[in-house]
C-alpha cells in the first residue's frame, strides 16, 4: 500500500495553526505531543486532572507553559468537557488512568476515569464538535495474555486487570461512537512507551520507570521474572504515531497496534539500561503474587496494519532511547521524585 | 462428554436450603427464576430497583410474596450491596439496563447500572462472600454482527451499542473475579428470551414484547425488516439453564452461549404469533434510522459447549412457548400496561 500524502504532511506542518485539546496533557505521552504539536504551530490546549498518583508533573511543560493553554480539570463533568472540546479540530485523547493495582485495589476509580469520562468526552463531541477528530491513546494491555506472537489486531481481547477491562470499553465506544454517529475516531494500542517526562516516581505507570529512576541515582533495581519478551516504542515515534493517525485520511474509524524496536527479553533490557548508563545494577526476582495472577508473558505487536496505512516507523533504536532518557532523568530527577 | 451428576440434581431438588439471592429479581427472567427457586425450597432474596422504564413489575412475583424476601434498592452503595451478598450460597445476577436505545441516549445511566454496580457486587463477594456461586445474565448482543453463523463463544466481541459494550465489560469482570480471586462465577450469553411477565409495555425489554400486546389486544405490530433470523429460547428452559450454570461443577469461570429453538426469521415468526393467537395482525417495514444502524442481522447462537456440560436442552417448543405466553397475557395483561 502507498503512503497517503496527507500521512506524509502530517510529520511536518500539517498542524499549523489547527486547534488541538490534548486530555492528559501534563503527563508523559501528552506532554510529549503536546510540546511538538507547539513546534509544529498547533494552538494547543493542554487539560489534566494533575492527580497525585499518576503521571501529570508540570515539569513536563517546562518552557512550554507560555506557547500552549493548560486547564487543570477533572473530565467529569459534561458542561466542562463541553467548553474544553468546543471549537477544536482535532483531540489527542490520553487522560486516563494506567495503574494495573491500583484498578485491581479500587476498581470504580478507574472505572470512572477511564470509562465514564470517555463516555462525556465522546458525548461531547458528537452535540459541540462533531467534525473534530480524534486520536485514543489504547494499549496492549486488552489483549491479555497472548494465544500467538506477534499479536496482530484481530487477537481476542482478553483483559487481565480491571484497567485493561475499561480500557477495552472506552475502545469500543470510540469505534461506536464512529459507526453511530460518524465522529472520526481513531485508536491506537500502544506497546511500552518509554523517553523523558514518563513517571520515574514509582512503577504505576511502566516498571521502565523505576529503572531509570534507580539508574540514574546509581541504585539497585528490581527485574520480576526476566524471560517476558517486549516490544519498546520510544515516546517521540508514539507521538509521531499519534499525529500520523489523526492526519492520515483513510485512518477513522480504525484500530490499530502501535509497536516497536525488535521485541527484547526483561533482562536483556535492564543489561541494556546498564550498559548505556554505566551505573545502577538489578536483580531478578520471582513475581509477587498480585502481579503474578495479571502479568501476560511475552508480548510484541505485529503493527504493520498501522505501518502500510500511515507511513509510520519507529525512528529512534532502543539504545538511542534509552541513552536519551538516561540523560533526561541525569538532568531532571529532582522534578520527578 | 457426558453429563455431571451435580448438573442433573439442579434440575430438582439442589437449591433446597440454598441462600439465593436474585438481582433484578422483579423483572423477567429473575422473577420467573425466583419462583421456581421458591418451589425447590430456596431460602430466596429478591432485590430490584424498580425502576419505571424496566422490566422490574410486583405482579411478577404475584403468589410468591410471602414466599420469599423483596428489598427494593438501587445496586448503586458498597454496603447496601454488602448486606445483599452476606451469607449467600448463589447469586443470579440479572439486574441491569436492556434497552439499546435507552443507552444511546443517556449513555452515563447505562454505565452506571451495568457497570459500575457490577464492579461493587463483584467486590462485595470477594470480600463478605467469597465462597458464593454468581451466575451472570450476559448477552448475544456483545458479539455485535455475526461474522459466522452459528456464533460460538471464540467470535469477536464487537458490540453495536453502549448497551453491549457495557454488558461486555460486565461479563469481563466477572471472568476477571474468577482468575485472580478465585470468586465462582460463571457468564451466560443469553440469546432473545420470551414468556410470561416479559415487558411487554413497549419494546424496551424486546420486539417481542410488544407483539405479544398487540395480538392479545387484537391490534397490527409493526416487524422491521423481517428476514433477519434469530433464535429464540423460552423462559423457563433459560431458567433451567441459570439452575444448571450454578450447579455444574467445572463451569466456574465459564463464559457460555444459551441458543434456543431452530432459527426462524422474524416474518416466520410474526405469522406463528398469529396463527397461535388467532388475534391480531402485522406489517413489515423499513428499520426506522435511529434501529439501523444498531442492527446486527441474523443470529443463532451455537450453545454445544454449554450444552455438553450440563445437560441442558431447550424442552418447551416455539410453539408451545407462545401459546403460554398468549395465554398468560390474556389473562394478566392488565397487570403490564
Amino acid at each position: 500500500m502507498s503512503v497517503p500524502a496527507d500521512a506524509i504532511r502530517a510529520t511536518d506542518s500539517s498542524y499549523h495553526g489547527l486547534r488541538v485539546l490534548v486530555t492528559g496533557g501534563l503527563g508523559f505521552i501528552g506532554s510529549n505531543l503536546a510540546r511538538r504539536l507547539v513546534e509544529d504551530g498547533a494552538e494547543v490546549l493542554v487539560v489534566d486532572a494533575m492527580l497525585p498518583n499518576f503521571g501529570g508533573n508540570m515539569a513536563n511543560l517546562d518552557g512550554f507553559q507560555d506557547r500552549l493553554k493548560i486547564r487543570i480539570a477533572n473530565l467529569s463533568e459534561a458542561d466542562v468537557i463541553a467548553s474544553l472540546v468546543d471549537g477544536c479540530d482535532v483531540i489527542f485523547n490520553l487522560a486516563g488512568h494506567v495503574s494495573h493495582i491500583d484498578s485491581m485495589t479500587d476498581p470504580v476509580t478507574d472505572l470512572e476515569a477511564n470509562v465514564r469520562a470517555q463516555i462525556l468526552l465522546l458525548e461531547a463531541c458528537r452535540r459541540h464538535a462533531p467534525r473534530v477528530r480524534v486520536v485514543f491513546a489504547s494499549t496492549r494491555q486488552i489483549y491479555g495474555r497472548p494465544s500467538y506472537l506477534p499479536v496482530d489486531e484481530e487477537h481476542p481481547l482478553r483483559p487481565v486487570d480491571v484497567n485493561g477491562i475499561n480500557k477495552m470499553a472506552a475502545e469500543a465506544y470510540h469505534t461506536l461512537y464512529h459507526q453511530v454517529y460518524g465522529l472520526q475516531t481513531v485508536s491506537l494500542r500502544l506497546t511500552n512507551t518509554y523517553g523523558p517526562r514518563l513517571r520515574v516516581k514509582d512503577a504505576r505507570q511502566t516498571f521502565l520507570g523505576l529503572w531509570l529512576r534507580r539508574v540514574v541515582e546509581g541504585g539497585v533495581f528490581e527485574v520480576w521474572g526476566g524471560d517476558q519478551k517486549r516490544d519498546l516504542c520510544y515516546v517521540d515515534d508514539v507521538v509521531d504515531a499519534f499525529l500520523r493517525a489523526a492526519a492520515t485520511t483513510g485512518a477513522q474509524g480504525g484500530i490499530f497496534n502501535v509497536g516497536g524496536c525488535l521485541p527484547v527479553t526483561l533482562t536483556e533490557l535492564a543489561q541494556s539500561l546498564l550498559a548505556i548508563a554505566g551505573s545502577g545494577g538489578f536483580e531478578c526476582k520471582e513475581f509477587p503474587p498480585a502481579r503474578k495472577s495479571i502479568d501476560i508473558g511475552d508480548y510484541f505487536a505485529d503493527d504493520r496494519r498501522f505501518r502500510e496505512l500511515t507511513g509510520w516507523v519507529p525512528r529512534v533504536s532502543l539504545e538511542d532511547g534509552l541513552a536519551r532518557s538516561v540523560e533526561y532523568y541525569r538532568q531532571h530527577l529532582s522534578a520527578y521524585i
